[in-house]
């Protein structure tokens, strides 16, 4: 965390010397616990704890809990970054028992049972790790610059501005050719995030940006989701897959079935389909495809006894501790539970909750001299939408699409995303957005330093 | 405007060869209209040209219109940027006789008529230039980085994120000394803004972060308002200053008049009291003092056939025109207009509203071959807040202060600021927070560029 010309001699955490978890010290609390990350896994692990006796530390590098579901929304201009973001000393202010440290954890010593974050040391009796995930270009790092993904709030606001920018390139661009590749928006990932920012850009498109522009037509924007597999959203059974993939065509969504990225080029990407390998220019490419755990884990992968699983997650017990440290829990993004199922869980939100919430009661038990049963991932069932009025859910065996599924989804991720914040209001927003189309979210701006300056 | 890792070829106004005013020269307008900015004065002389038979060009280096009274509502983490700005094109967006051009002018070539944007050149009859102002330093501007002034998003984003991260590095900061520096906030310039930032940070302080720290009491923070002159709100009456002073002061700030800065640095600044010179330690200073127009200015004064005022501000004839250039028009902060008092007019948003309107009338009776009066300001008043409950307000010989000033103020602003939004639910964003003093919009976020990435 850095602002723009903060005095040079900032860097707070190194104006401490040594001093070893200061703040559990001075209380009385018993069981000390460390929790890394303030995402779905590590604030629902604090806030199930919030009646034991035991003094919690929580650290995270951003000082707001992220509602990552809807962070498309924020990349395509629906929504503010303060619409599903909220302070995290906001959300834990009257929790007594908890403490925040806004700051990022560069090793967690397991010996001597210590997490350091700069010059400060936190002590732990029990240790949660929920650092979560970032993008992975399978061995394309080049590409990340060309192709952002979607992880932070400053992923979104930066995909925002260039979505707008390429618009607004177009707008004045007088040679055809360019101007199609800045009116050509390519997203690679064929899963829920990709589905729902090709269907968001779709209505950004055709609706909200439909009478702004004088010399080009932004429904002529050209949308291409390219997917490996012969379906999106993989993981739902086929005819989800199918409805899903009829909404995004019916959406102006060319949607590239069995078709591989080989580059990513400023003005142009390569991709490998069935009939052969084929360029397309275009402007922006957007990441949608693969993920990492937080690096965070390689460190863990060695007190677990096993290696990292080959996207970087830690192989963890029944009970989401590590074979050989029964003190460190890993979940979230970060963790690979197989036993219930013989294969991973889903890195998905409701995954993180449960098991923020089943580590906070084997901490209560063990406190309890009681015995834990092992972690159970409960599936509620899975949604994703395409757009207004359009999505797909599936609860157990039922499996819904179209303008029911939808409104589903809408009533779930409101109340899901009003849970610190105030609902009604929330609410209010969102139907005020969708009816008018009008979206005052989607601002072109940056940090100062790439702003001119006002002269 | 540029994002963030944005393809390194672009700039996509040279990407175009000097293509002269290419969308005007389609149309079949009589009369081109080119406006320098789109703050109060730009995008109002756009506005009330909606039914004139001319084609304008609005151009503005951002996306947007920004609500500038409230951005210290940002800058405190009251309000998140969308509430206070809407996109130039969701504006103007049915306005079919304007277009909106994001670009920032290199030169007006005032022989030629021209006004060039990158490799762009737009040709005009009648040219309105409203570029706004920017902060000055009186010949200090080694201050800049280190006391931020308050005159864009991105400088609310920066100062929301150096304030917030303050309180952070106070809650680790283990000497006492240190600790208060970080906890000791300093603004200088006691006109509306001032006043308007240190109150909002004595709420903040006070009862926003109230309950959010376990290591320091955020209410312990120092809020200091330095001001040159011997009361605060020079512009209003005296009784009014008193009762600003006085509000100020049961708010916990500390109001220094009399006082000069002359020195800012890291650690801490230098001042020159009536009581002697003295050395006041902050990590933070906030500059609310002094205000220059913007460069484009220097080079209309040759054309104005008059030098620049001492603020840098165009000396413009009755009717806003230029002597030497009657077609060329300099409105809002960029002009010095003094016929009607003697003194030139404040620098505030109702002056640059009433001038864009007034620019409009007299281009439309131009072309109608009529004679323009010279341009009046009508001073329906003005407010200045202090905080929740408190404000000043004057409307000719009447004044008021304390909580009908303030619910006054309230009422205009909502009203104002929802001009180009729903009203309703601006209304109940603000009656939410307000009741709950519960701030979503304090988020520490900046570029991703200056933002740790996720590992």
């Amino acid at each position: 965390m850095r602002c723009k010309d903060f005095p040079t001699s900032f860097n707070y955490l190194q104006t401490l010397k040594l001093s070893v978890s200061s703040a559990t010290e001075k209380s009385n609390q018993p069981h000390r616990v460390v929790i890394i990350g303030g995402g779905f896994g590590g604030l629902y692990a604090a806030i199930a704890l919030r009646k034991a006796n035991v003094g919690i530390t929580l650290i995270d590098r951003r000082n707001f809990h992220l509602f990552q579901p809807l962070l498309y929304q924020v990349a395509t201009g629906g929504l503010s970054p303060a619409n599903i973001a909220t302070p995290l000393r906001s959300i834990l202010s009257r929790q007594k028992n908890c403490e925040v440290v806004l700051g990022e954890v560069s090793t967690i010593d397991v010996a001597a049972k210590m997490v350091i974050v700069g010059h400060n040391a936190f002590e732990y009796d029990s240790l949660v790790v929920a650092a979560g995930a970032s993008h992975a270009y399978f061995g394309h790092d080049e590409w990340e610059p060309l192709a952002p993904g979607l992880k932070t709030i400053e992923d979104a606001t930066n995909i925002r501005c260039r979505i707008l920018a390429a618009f607004e390139a177009a707008e004045i661009e007088a040679d055809p050719i360019k101007r199609a590749a800045w009116m050509t928006f390519l997203v690679v990932g064929g899963g829920p995030t990709g589905v729902e920012l090709t269907g968001a850009l779709s209505e950004l498109a055709h609706h909200t940006l439909k009478h702004d522009y004088r010399n080009i037509n932004p429904s002529d924007a050209k949308i291409i989701l390219v997917n490996a597999s012969d379906r999106v959203l993989m993981p739902y059974p086929e005819d989800l897959s199918a409805a899903a993939m009829e909404s995004l065509e019916s959406r102006n969504v060319e949607v590239m079935l069995d078709t591989k990225l080989t580059g990513v080029y400023p003005d142009f990407v390569v991709v490998e389909t069935p009939q052969g390998v084929r360029q397309i220019p275009t402007k922006t490419t957007l990441w949608a495809a693969g993920v990492k755990a937080s690096a965070l884990g390689q460190q863990l992968a060695a007190a677990s006894g096993e290696p990292a699983d080959r996207t970087g997650r830690v192989i963890v017990q029944p009970d989401l501790s590590l074979a050989l440290q029964p003190e460190i829990f890993v979940i979230g993004d970060m963790a690979s539970s197989s036993h219930q199922t013989g294969k991973p869980l889903p890195g998905v939100a409701s995954v993180a909750m449960q098991q923020g919430n089943y580590v906070a009661d084997v901490i209560r038990r063990r406190l309890a001299g009681k015995p834990a049963t092992a972690f159970h991932y409960r599936d509620y069932g899975s949604m994703a939408t395409i757009g207004r009025g359009s999505a797909v859910a599936m609860f157990g065996k039922r499996r819904f699409s179209g303008i029911f599924a939808w409104l589903i989804w809408l009533f779930v991720h409101v109340l899901k995303l009003a849970k610190f914040e105030n609902r009604v209001l929330v609410l209010l927003q969102w139907a005020w957005h969708y009816t008018t189309w009008n979206q005052a979210a989607r601002l072109i701006t940056q940090s100062s330093a790439s702003v001119p300056k006002k002269t």
